[in-house]
């Protein structure tokens, strides 16, 4: 996998939930063709009494998941101190959208050996989420992937609103790989295809998709959950679509 | 050209300048490939003080231009009192942004034989959107075509935000078409192909466009109108892209 | 009463919906002190199914009882077709935020021998707004009030957001008076009362009040409107802190 | 000083640049009047090229004026790593905007012996920036301040829309006292004195101003500090208005 050829594709739970979990989710998903594996170990809940993850237990299975099914695995850290424990399991970072401005995280990802999946903030501009990546890249950094994941106005039919036009603006700006999460970036299941198919017409290096093997049981976003049959007929629209455009314009 | 099958797309310059700037930008769009000539005579200005359009006279011109080239054509209205005479001489009537709540003109041009491309509001809901469609059929006028056209948000880089979310998100609420305007929504040249590709991926019914013979030279807008020559191949792109999607998904 | 000279005070029912209605709640304000009342004839309601106004008949309800209690009176316009009637029996026109870049309509009350309380769109930037102001003041007619009454954004809590800044960043960019509508702008009848304070010491020249004589039958935004005995109290308030701002500072 | 009970005056500049700076903004403050100086020392920039704050340095910096001049200070920290330190040098906490949602950090405050001061989130809802107290409180530490400083909206001729409705708002919801930041909120110090009457007038607890003795060579904000002389006036003001307030009302 090299990030920024063809479109590369990040799926898996919200949150590692038990090994059971994951592997039930992860197997289906490397079945129907998947790059990178996703799961989330430290969970920022709006509320301190949701559900706030398994941490560095959650962290092992979700390595071992992805040892097992030969997969890339990625995930989320939200504390300066959980940096280096993080790096150590996981081959990607994610910083999420309310840390996004988190400048001691950001320095600290920029330390890390490991490339950083920098989620835009709820209500960053483009150039502020440009100076976050420089925070990371300036410690030494280079690999630094920007991701989409809507910003928030008055409209609330949608869990947030897409914008993805920001896809071909920083593709103006810069060379980093942008990424879309339409999962986070509508918060529905149902809007999920067409917006895949939306963000790889507008240019889009790859995608970030939520599915859990059950989607109403998941611990956390499980309304926005699909399952991974639903993922496998996307990933073959997307694929063929990203395939289409790459052979012709 | 029967709008909802397949890709329908609506060009033309922002204001109707001149019989000569009409035909000019026209001629190449007819010859490209197009389905209805657009062109605004009266005009909604930020400021009294910038032109205004040239009224009934430039609603003649878009008449006897559309006649020459064989297009349908569609010109905004701003006034109640000017909903006859530009339903004599226009096919398709417009209502825009700045009066999507403007609720006179809804029931006017509800009462006209002319169908009402009703662009949504920088700051409508989509429920409030559909409820302003709602004041047109109710009065008995049932050929209504919506038009996302980019929302207000922080975000500055852009003109506006296209909420192309709001696409497939109507298609769940209504069986209206939904057309997608990237010209005011991004305000910039450079994103109009990207973000037309990105709304045929979310499956809008058709796309309107802003072009000037001499973009540099426009009246209004000039900053985001295209050439006859970009139309083009933005032409060429979503149709064939239009295709692929309705051959294999 | 002569506006930008102490703390003018528009109150009165979102509706007028009879003679009986209207002195109900016009006699009580009258009593308290009030300069202007207000009643809305031609309704903008989102749908067209919720009640739109009693029309011409509403407008003569209003002027015999402002006659009855010596009070001038003020009604939105929604049409370019009843600027005249309306100009006729009310001694100020109102523009509302849903057609504040109507233009047709802000030429029309230009050229209408009654002062003008123009509101600020919902998602209109100062700027946009001063130069809606110009269209009006562009046709001749210099007596133009502006009236904040709350923004568009992502916090729902209350109903809009009231940018009391605009107050005092108006002042600076012109002398024309300014309003604040506490109670579009919150929504809230708890609120109507800190937030009237809080614009008063802001500096602003006039509040405009929703009163019901009995809120909980208004066939028009109930939710906020508030009864008499609740604004005399308020009204109590803001005089009491207008004039010790006047004397002190 | 206990907070909740009149007006509570934080000034102070928005980064200790040096002893001198500090010590020559903050003696004409305590001249004038204030309850508790602040004073940057770990700063969350825009750009990394920014200036970063003087860190542990500034720290004892701002405890050595604080004690000369008999003032509490409050200062904000940004990394989990520096909350035990901090809360050796300062008295009160402050989490700033960028991490309201940092929710490892409020766990960290939420366990020191100090009160914290917990900024809203440019675009956090209300309910939202209430959860996140409840992070702070959930862990034993019952001290929180609440500081509205303006969200993030379309507007920009302010820096920010400062939302004074959430003063009352807040009260509605919760015990903790709620403050507001003018200079933050509105970014223009004309603006700085009629905002600061406004939140008074709305019920804030308490007002948080940025001073600088010389604020053309401040190093950060420069462009929103306001003189010591400007302050004084301010001060005056609010002062004057809170006492009138609870005296009458």
């Amino acid at each position: 996998m090299e990030i920024g050829k063809g479109l590369t594709m990040i799926a898996g739970p919200c949150s590692v939930e038990s090994e059971d979990q994951t592997y039930k989710t992860a197997l289906p998903l490397k079945e129907s063709g998947i790059d990178i594996l996703r799961g989330g170990v430290f969970k920022a809940r709006t509320s301190p009494y949701d559900f706030q993850g398994l941490g560095i237990e959650g962290l092992k299975i979700l390595r071992r998941v992805g040892d097992e099914l030969d997969l890339p695995v990625i995930t989320e850290v939200l504390d300066t101190r959980d940096v280096a424990v993080t790096a150590e399991h996981a081959d990607i970072l994610q910083v999420g959208s309310r840390n996004m401005q988190n400048f001691s995280l950001l320095k600290e990802v920029g330390l890390a050996d490991r490339p950083v999946l920098l989620k835009r903030g709820m209500s960053s501009t483009i150039e502020e989420w440009l100076n976050c990546a420089e925070y990371i890249l300036e410690k030494g950094n280079s690999k630094v992937i920007l991701c989409e994941r809507g910003i928030r106005t008055f409209e609330t039919y949608t869990r947030n609103t897409l914008d993805i036009a920001a896809v071909p603006a920083i593709k103006q700006l810069t060379h980093l790989p942008v990424f879309v999460d339409p999962s986070h970036g509508t918060g529905d299941p149902e809007l999920i295809g067409p917006m895949s198919l939306s963000a790889v017409g507008a240019g889009a290096d790859g995608l970030m998709i939520e599915v859990h093997h059950n989607p109403a049981e998941a611990l956390s976003d499980k309304e926005q959950a699909i399952s991974p049959g639903k993922y496998s007929e996307i990933f073959n629209q997307v694929k063929r679509m990203s395939a289409f455009i790459a052979d012709n314009f």
